[in-house]
């Protein structure tokens, strides 16, 4: 079997839960007595908005469970590792679902967004409302006896509201019909980004597998002085927020640089007024003609003015300061990486170089 | 102090419990980082969606701690009880800023709807998101140690989701602007009602009340045979469902019978397309040709039909049929209470009395 073909068996096996957990979701809703139509609606809900994304969240929950315990899991460990993985899932759908309504988005995943298909509309807020309450609903069956059950709950919750506020401060930093880029910084593109997509899209999956791998809240490792206690929840913190932190400056990287062949898609930040790291280092690059051309052309629906920034972008030489950005972050996560003290039942380095492998000089 | 002083010094004691957990919530949120301008939205969005109701749902689960420990609550034991309270409205709120998008809502409470002022609009959304993620940092801040800590997060969660299929339903069998009769009855009635407002308006303030006074899962009472076994939140919920249900069929027939001086405003549930308990019953009652004048005049935004559907109401007799009714559910509500085995540390027929003395021929 090829590394594709692994890959895509490895999918089809996570997605093969997703059929289980809705049918179970769909036959509990049905159980409580609810007539047939809304049965379908809350089925199509599911099935509309929960899989077809490239599912690298919910499928790392699973691989980190398999690094941290060394071996192949089990079925059951296998099953209850790929349930926190969809629960991941869910959470980014319910986010999802609302955003769009919010940025009045037109397509997500290659296909209309699920508020602007005719018989949804606003109804749409509920089913997010909804697809979030399938989280609970699923741990509570899956996960209430465990002695984590409460531990999970708390880190969902305080995820969940991490990602509300990013969202909030991405709202009004930068809505989409109102330039106003002195509202604009470096220092507040990184506290957005960290909120609303470093918890939930690198900490959380992480989070969940050290949990149901039973990774305890601190743990001693051999030191030079003799021992040194290790606290890896927040280990792993300080190391996947800078990683999210990456991951997303070269998503806003990409949405600049990258082709549509190379991206899957045709960028639109300058043209939505988005708070992405690209502007943001404009702006801190840019001398005051510069900055009034910023002012005059950024986040307007013309390509005329599109391609003016376009060009600012290119003389003021981010594709270099990104390049040199990469470099420094690799190297400062490589460091820390490098120094995690690997104990039987505790963290592994190869957690962090896993996410970091697939994300160091991508293009797409 | 008078009766009415009474009532209105408890209240004031209540809404200095908001002020405090508003502090605190809008603290912690400024502590993560947020720039002033989310500080001042977040802060704005307690203080306009939170306070401001009749805060029945709230004060009820103090009240019903009092009930339950028979003796006034210690400075600590009203603070958690009053926290709680405010959990139930902070779930209510939640609810009622997407309810008011998805209806299309202009005013609630007397100003208008959170999402209709210019400056906030589908931010609404992320907003309602960030009222229930408030709940659970408030459970987890001041309910963490708590063995019963999980149950709580259980409550909240099963709540919440039945809420939300109680929506779902409603929605899909009401839309405003599409009438089609077929789909009402008075069987899809209760389903709604019981799973929209019984379940987080009666039975999660009580089941919130009985967490924190530590009503156990199960005991034992004295019986004919010896000794019987009582599950108290079965039990509870055996009761607080059907007064949930009286309690709205209630406020669907005031609607209808009360004058805007009695209800504080003007009923408008016949132009809506509102799956009352009214238009059920009258659906049920029905000749074909009654019939056919419902489905031409139900649900109409034109006087002349509403006032067309109401003479059939009239015709129909539906006052009688809800004073009947009213007097068989208050007569089976009490055979229940009364049936009621009393022992120290259980549940007490006084917090079903209280609760059916509040609605009983009310007339606002």
């Amino acid at each position: 079997m090829s590394s594709a073909e692994a890959k895509a068996a490895r999918r089809a096996k996570f997605e093969g839960v997703f059929e289980k957990i809705r049918d179970e979701l769909v036959e509990h809703f049905a159980g409580e007595g609810m007539p047939a139509e809304a049965v379908k609606w809350y089925r199509d809900n599911l099935n509309y908005n929960v899989p077809g994304g490239k599912l690298n969240r919910g499928l790392s929950v699973v691989d980190t469970v398999e690094i941290l315990k060394g071996r192949a899991l089990t079925e059951d460990e296998y099953f209850k590792s790929a349930i926190l993985g969809w629960c991941v899932e869910l959470l980014q759908a319910y986010f999802l679902v609302a955003d769009d309504m919010m940025d009045s988005s037109i397509t997500r995943r290659g296909q209309p967004c699920w508020y602007r298909l005719p018989e949804i509309g606003s109804i749409a807020i509920n089913d997010s409302f909804m697809l979030e309450a399938a989280i609970y609903r699923l741990l509570k069956v899956h996960f209430r006896p465990e002695p984590y059950y409460a531990d999970l709950l708390d880190l969902f919750h305080e995820t969940t509201y991490q990602t509300e506020m990013g969202q909030l401060v991405d709202l009004i930093t930068a809505p989409e019909d109102k330039v106003d880029l002195s509202k604009f910084s470096l220092e507040r593109h990184r506290l957005i980004v960290i909120y609303k997509t470093a918890y939930y899209s690198f900490y959380l999956p992480v989070a969940c597998a050290m949990l149901v791998s039973r990774i305890p809240d601190t743990y001693t490792v051999p030191a030079a002085s003799g021992s040194a206690t290790v606290k890896p929840y927040d280990l792993a913190l300080s190391i996947l927020l800078p990683l999210g932190e990456y991951f997303q400056i070269q998503d806003d990287f990409l949405d600049f640089s990258g082709t549509p062949e190379q991206i899957g898609k045709i960028g639109t930040d300058i043209v939505d007024n988005k708070c992405s790291w690209v502007v943001n280092t404009a702006i801190k690059l840019a001398s005051p003609a510069q900055r009034q051309l910023l002012d005059e052309n950024y986040g307007r629906k013309d390509a005329e003015k599109e391609k003016k920034v376009k060009a600012l972008f290119e003389e003021l030489g981010i594709r270099k300061v990104y390049a040199e950005y990469e470099e420094r972050v690799v190297s400062d996560l490589k460091k820390k990486i490098g120094e995690i003290v690997e104990v039987e039942g505790g963290l592994k380095r190869e957690v962090f170089e896993s996410f970091l492998g697939k994300i160091y000089r991508r293009s797409k």
